[in-house]
């Protein structure tokens, strides 16, 4: 009976862990948890077996605090290394804490030393060592001698097993040396053909490879488009290659243009994925490593920089407006207005800015097409500033009766989208330029621009034609 | 002569495409245009010849229209349907017009039908009949078989070619299978194993099958982890579970579980790479399909919903302010601080929400954790309003002089930040809960709840602490 009731709530977990795409079902996390409550191992271990390594991290990083530490005490040593690396960084240290060394050793020695380079890259050094020093020492060297090249490099992204052969071999002779290998990587799409100084000069797919006759070369049948990656290559120049040009694995090659590894497209779309999530992140004031996760004290942290940045230009603003006091006390319509001539401004240069980092970061935006662009914000800022001007004036002379009111919140909203439009497009730009990530700063400077400029131009124009 | 500088500046535009990462080189652009400029075809040809079509299309989206029509007529016949493929949607049109019928033909004919469908979904009904014509019989039939499902859907992402093998079969029948067969698709990474009733059961890997013993069964060497993709999956799904599961070729199937195709990492990259660009325009109030290489008017038309939706918040966040007219003129300072209290409630509600958008997205935030993160981000908002109220509180009185108005900026500051990221959270929950995709709505509703709290907490408090 136990048994069965189990089978049925291992199949129960798996359909409802696939239930409306791809969610963790609230009712499958409930069970697991009651699972940990009565310390019932046999059903935790029933429960969480048909779930893939990727969702168990998920897992763990929606319950408390107190439940992963139980839960992660309960299941031992059925904790793989592969939940630890598909865990948020933020959560590793704490769940390596919690494994007894024997299970953290056992958990690591399944993983491919590039997991492993990731997974410790970001753990403090006791922790660093415990995981070292489970590893045999084969793996270590190579473990250790990635961790030797900067972070964020193609060297720290790629693994070390690399399929090759001389570019002079024919496919029968490319077949029997694979055929007769003794340890091929598990996972491998290509063979590198190298020249006699082992410089990668081109790929063979496997399915070419099957697909061809032997006495065919492997250099007539190498693929069309070919790329090499420098080992202290950016890993994000990285993922933008692989995105850019198709590839599904390029070699790794050192300063001599000697091959030292490969990367895969799997760990470049991760990549890609971490710095689009960073940018969307960093558009928003907040840090980009910034995760759901995260304790109340980190998110204060990641969060105050950028709202302490927000009370200065929010300050500047306040003084522009300090500036013409004397005509709010006189007319009090425009404290009524003026946030709305400032706030299409900050929503128009958002627009704006972001359209530019995005571009910046795609690469689509350059030195050839950079004043066309600059021409065209500047249109459409004059075309949709005169489009809400022609709107805001008539609400204006409706709302306060008054033609001359309406004119000035007119004007003022031609002048400040057409400065939030160009704002929004030259700031990221001279960012970059300064060497200054645009996703992290333009939004500050920008907003600056345009409430300044907006209660400046409203204000100051109100004094000229209503005083 | 010729010849040799050809050679040259064949291999400088080469040099120049690489340099600082993969940047298109403003000379190497320039370089071209002059060729197009003097009508050389040779040298245009010499030039481009280097370029992945990829970076093509970059350049072709980063001219002006007059130069891309000339580039395009010159270019002629070496125009090849990669190029077509990698270019922008809202230029396909326009280049595709320009190309001679024989051009177009002999273009499309290169493409794999995955391809053609991707590239032909979004023309107009004469230009998708045109490109249809060209095809030989049996490939428009699969393309218009694409075409017959939903859009955005697993089933135009995938191709159709699969290499299947019945899953009983051996490693050596698998290998004597490829090595005898006649027509194997030109990338495949893996053999998907079927049933009798071509129900896909497991996934081998090429690499794995070429290091197995000739005697051992494919069954027993498949992957640990195999995952099928329905053919209705909408493409963000899809995305989400070959990041989520590390996969680099999945099959997929149709109603009744019978293999229908397979969907590679490649094109699974490229849309959780637009999925994230939609989600960053949208979140900044951006049609998710700008681009830069948009006209002006397409701007304007993409850009206008959003700030017409500004507009009207704006103008209720300033109806509250009228209801402190009488406040404002007897105290102007209000007018002078009050933008301070919403412009740090939007941008904490904007932190907040951003976060929230991207668990939504990445399926972080779920009801396992929902509560415990409304319990956080009100947290979070009430530690960030303490600090910052006791710095505006200090701001307040040294420039007014007044230490009720310092109070009561701080106390609204408290309430505005704790309400910011309340609304930051729950919103996009409940938008998503609706329907609405949260990436688009939240940002208008939540600057709406800041501004009209922010306006009214600060001068409510006003009114009741100094009248």
């Amino acid at each position: 009976m136990a048994h069965e009731s189990e089978a049925a709530a291992e199949e129960d977990a798996l359909e409802e862990a696939r239930d409306e795409g791809y969610d963790l079902d609230r009712k499958a996390v409930a069970r697991i948890l009651y699972a940990v409550d009565t310390d019932d191992r046999e059903q935790l271990v029933a429960l969480m077996e048909p779930l893939h390594p990727a969702d168990i991290a998920d897992l763990l990083e929606q319950v408390n605090a107190y439940d992963r530490m139980r839960l992660v005490r309960l299941y031992g040593h059925e904790m793989d290394g592969d939940i630890l690396s598909e865990l948020d960084e933020a959560l590793r240290e704490e769940v390596i804490g919690i494994l007894t060394p024997q299970v953290l050793a056992e958990a690591i020695r399944e993983l491919d030393s590039d997991d492993v380079v990731d997974l410790i890259e970001d753990l403090d050094a006791p922790q660093q060592e415990a995981i070292l020093d489970a590893l045999p020492e084969s793996e270590r060297a190579a473990v250790e001698q990635s961790l030797a090249y900067p972070e964020f490099s193609a060297g720290r992204l790629m693994q070390r097993e690399v399929v090759m052969a001389p570019e002079h071999w024919s496919v029968g002779e490319a077949i029997d040396f694979l055929r007769s290998s003794k340890s091929l990587p598990e996972q491998f799409y290509h063979i590198v053909l190298v020249d006699p100084r082992l410089r990668p000069v081109g790929n063979v797919t496997l399915g070419r490879l099957m697909s061809s006759k032997r006495d065919v070369t492997l250099k007539s049948i190498q693929e069309e488009s070919f790329h090499t990656i420098p080992v202290a290559q950016y890993e994000g120049e990285v993922a933008y290659a692989f995105n850019q040009y198709h590839l599904i694995s390029a070699p790794v090659v050192d300063e001599n243009d000697r091959l030292v590894g490969q990367i895969t497209i799997d760990d470049a779309m991760a990549v890609l994925d971490e710095e689009n999530e960073e940018d969307i992140l960093r558009l928003a004031g907040v840090d980009g490593e910034s995760r759901l996760s995260d304790k109340v004290v980190d998110t204060v942290k990641r969060r105050i920089p950028w709202l302490a940045v927000n009370l200065v230009t929010a300050v500047m603003a306040s003084l522009v407006i300090a500036q013409f006091e004397a005509a709010i006390a006189e007319v009090v319509a425009l404290a009524v207005l003026m946030p709305i001539v400032a706030s299409m401004g900050g929503n128009a240069g958002t627009q704006s800015l972001t359209v530019a980092v995005r571009a910046l970061a795609t690469k689509d935006l350059t030195g050839s097409n950079l004043w066309r662009v600059i021409r065209r914000e500047g249109a459409v800022g004059l075309i949709n500033g005169v489009a809400f001007a022609v709107i805001m004036g008539i609400v204006g002379i409706i709302w306060f009766g008054s033609p001359a009111l309406g004119g000035v919140i007119a004007s003022a909203m031609v002048i400040n989208l057409v400065i939030a439009g160009l704002a929004g497009i030259i700031i990221p730009v001279v960012l970059e330029k300064v060497g200054v990530d645009p996703a992290l700063a333009s939004g500050a400077f920008v907003t600056t621009v345009t409430d300044v400029v907006g209660f400046f131009a409203f204000l100051g124009l109100a004094v000229v034609v209503l005083l």
